[in-house]
């Protein structure tokens, strides 16, 4: 059986409909992952925690979601030495772009590496592409995703192709 | 002689250049501070400490500056019950509205009082007007310094109808 | 029983749904506070007579909202020398930036404790910080109170991680 | 002799360089103007008493200009019912987008004739056309004016055709 | 009977819903307006023959609304030298950011009086305020306009501080 | 019978309601197009493919829509040498300000010819006023199709006038 | 000799020294351009009267620059069936958003192919690969400047592996 | 001797001067790299090349850095299953908005990990964290390198709080 390798954490069980989908393509990729909720600003001690112990406990990639002055995935990145993906949810007055700032513009030595808003989906398979680095079958699962992206692509466009726009459009 | 009721903290020493105005106005309104250097992402342990005893060493107000993902207001915030005043500090690249949005946009439950932009000026005038609630010394020294900035203007002001634009420019 | 300490105000009757959750947490944190509307553009006169009578009455913290170009809050703070606290009031074609805008970036010798947009409910818990800082019923309500949040995180963090991502959203 | 028709006013000396703009084109034209400094927020009173008796004295037009938080035009115009200009001074920090929203999102009720960004020169053309509607003088420089521009435009035009772009930058 | 003095333009019927707001307050005021469609870019010649006729034909201000690359305003006021007032209409994806900047940030010479996003009231109000320079009946008329806006405030208010805000919003 | 001028491709499917606007003008103007999806993160190869081989196979124009990170235009712009015109599709997050400027903001050397914000519309006029240059027919049908814009707002404007804005909008 | 198919005009002088790019390039690229100055707002007469007979004088392509309240590419694109490329030029408050914005957000019916914010060298390669559908030479000619920026990104590249950063940053 | 396991790439030698930050941070941590100059939109081909064949050349990590409309990082991470790192390099007149929104808001399928604007770093640091989740040597590295940082704070601290900061500035 295989261990835990990525930790999912958002700061608001509001942001699990968003993050549950780092949780479903992992699921999909065969890595197996942990999710829980863990506040920057509301359980900092749990937080510190989680933080500092997360690579004792074999996690190797943490992912981080957070909306508005979302801190919790540079705080967990100044925490510890594993690469922290985050996540800038959308917000329901500026749209996420609070979040974006409040992630991707940290300062020069605590990276982390941020996706789009409500990216949850691709820092998933970021995780994945960092575990596939020590992980054959998960790199043949990003293949095979890969490749069924492509065809789904070439399917549609063939099908668009032969039935013209309005066909394709009024199905 | 006075107890030291405000602490002026920042991520970095190169935001000690604006941070400077919050102290030189404190000391002008008579309030006595501290100074000091606290980063959230390459000190967070000592943020720690510095948020949790400062209500036992006296301090009523908390100023906290700093820039791009700034997470050190909101986080002290977090770790403490005092008014926490933050300091947007101007960015290089984003002019500092990456900075605002990460003071700001907190959630419920964890205030930051947010000023302008390289506001630190104002942020030592609302630290001092917070301790002359129960500082009848500051209160009026408040009072004077309001009298002041009017009386200011309006000496200009009856300059400027005097001597006409062009003169007054071409001082 | 306790004096007013803290004094809501707004610029119309259209932001009381924001506005009251700064009233509501008051309430729940001990603090007595009055709420009325006044506008800084279709009562400039009531705006004048409160603001330069508020401190007379007793008055220690003025939480003002409004939206757009919003001068009340910057108005009443050029008006007294109590803190004032706006809340930038979400508008319907800008978000509320044309309101962050107008409330934070006041000009050195005149600060205004900025919150988040629609953040009413954090304006009323910082004014019960300054209020706390001369009373230890208030502070040991918002002791209590953030103490609750972070259980309420540890609670449902405790349920996530039982029943799964998947039986949570489905509830 | 001509009666003072336009007042130029503004938040503080420092928007001074950009006003004058207002000033020089209204001498261009042949209106006669005041100009002097009434800061919303360090002198509250002086705005009141300035804004309640300008139609008093015979001013038709007030042009204000400010920066930042700038409350100065917005309130003016709550407090008479003349036509208020107001022209967002351009700021270090946010490039006047804080002064334009402050000035240009007025309530219902209160409008604020905005010009651009440091548009003093279209605040003084616009105080001009309002003044011209009952002074054929300055109908008539405005007309000129306009003339003036088109025929400047078109003789650099005659000229860049002649001697082409590269002569032309070498000048 | 009155002459028309102000005229309403729009660059299509979708604009009537927001533009109508003007012709409503001019009605209240007793200015008499005449409406229309006026496209800059679907009927350039119509716009040129309207812009140059208008004020031989009486016209005193002109109020045009555009969304979108918002030329109308801007084009007009470059063919007549009468005030003209610009409402940036909403737009469905930037919000009306876009018609904002095409109608405010006009060059040197040509000024376009704008007013907020969808500000098509304070447009006519603005008008009024121009024609009333002129018109002892719409001077009046604008004043009781202004008392009542201040009445209606302040029996909110006073409605608000009797019955709380939980009737208050309840009703 | 006709060739082939115009490609419109676009990244997904779900650019289909927005880019069918671009088919329907085309055949509205008489100018032959094909329809496809090609995407440049799911189908790089497909897109280098269709890029290079597009002049060889009769294509004059082709149109590109894209939202997000929207590479499609600019990578088919510099895989070819035809004109290449791009539209930023709306998107849910940032109402395609991301498309915008991954779209216009082009190198040196590769241009993309950008229109608006789902401006598929346009695209395809724009890309009919090109191959116009070459075909009479279209040109008539482009000089036809302006002339009814012209007339259609004409009417409007006269059904206006003499209903009323109030009839006008009842209807 | 070749004809004249290529028309460049800018608002102002000002812009030149950016409108000369694509004058500079369509030279290196062999196609006769001409260029000059036509004011939108100062000149609109001149303006109707270039747009009204460009395609008469044999013009396939108009390339259009203008900064702020950018309205000459919309206003020519309406007044000719041409293609018109627009470049929005830099301002020195906004950066250029608002002509971006001004020039891009154009109303179905009327489109301006938008180029980058000072993109005039890629409004002149536009140009050219819109000629070009026409003139083998230019086609040509294109094709060669392709593969000299090719060639040049190459040389750079090895040049960068061969020597190292630092080296080549030294130079 | 160590394996290459890191490249660094960028779409022109002007992005050198920050992208040499990732180079040196790299350097320092003991992570052996490369660094070329591969782009998107002048070299095609080139970049397919450079990332079809990079997983078989033992490349365990992509840094990519672009500016503008950068296509670059998204158009790698198309063609690998590597992570592609990118790093939006500030442009001269958006600032670096236009390459963020450009990498970051990639569609669900294709992530790559972005990093602040200019934050070569920043990128170079996160490189190392997933090296060092195989590479003991690396790991080492990164945990001394975050206790220097923490130390060298520390210091700057302490020697604040002896000096004061009129001491400090004036070094």
């Amino acid at each position: 059986m295989k261990n835990t390798t990525v930790s999912i954490i958002m700061g608001s069980d509001s942001d699990l409909p968003i993050m549950r989908e780092a949780a479903d393509i992992l699921e999909d990729l065969g890595v197996v992952y942990e999710c829980t909720i863990v506040s920057a600003h509301r359980t900092p001690d749990r937080m510190y925690e989680f933080a500092k112990t997360a690579e004792k406990r074999g996690i190797q990639v943490i992912i981080a979601g957070a909306g508005g002055a979302a801190h919790l995935p540079g705080m967990v990145a100044s925490l510890t030495n594993l690469p922290v993906i985050g996540v800038p949810v959308k917000t329901k007055i500026l749209n996420g772009i609070d979040s974006l700032y409040s992630i991707v513009q940290m300062p020069p030595g605590i990276p982390v590496a941020t996706v789009a808003i409500n990216g949850a989906k691709n820092a998933g398979i970021l995780a994945a592409q960092i575990v596939a680095l020590q992980d054959q079958g998960v790199k043949e699962s990003l293949e095979k995703y890969k490749k069924d992206l492509k065809q789904m692509v070439e399917e549609k466009a063939l099908n668009l192709e032969e039935v013209g726009y309005e066909s394709y459009l009024s199905k």
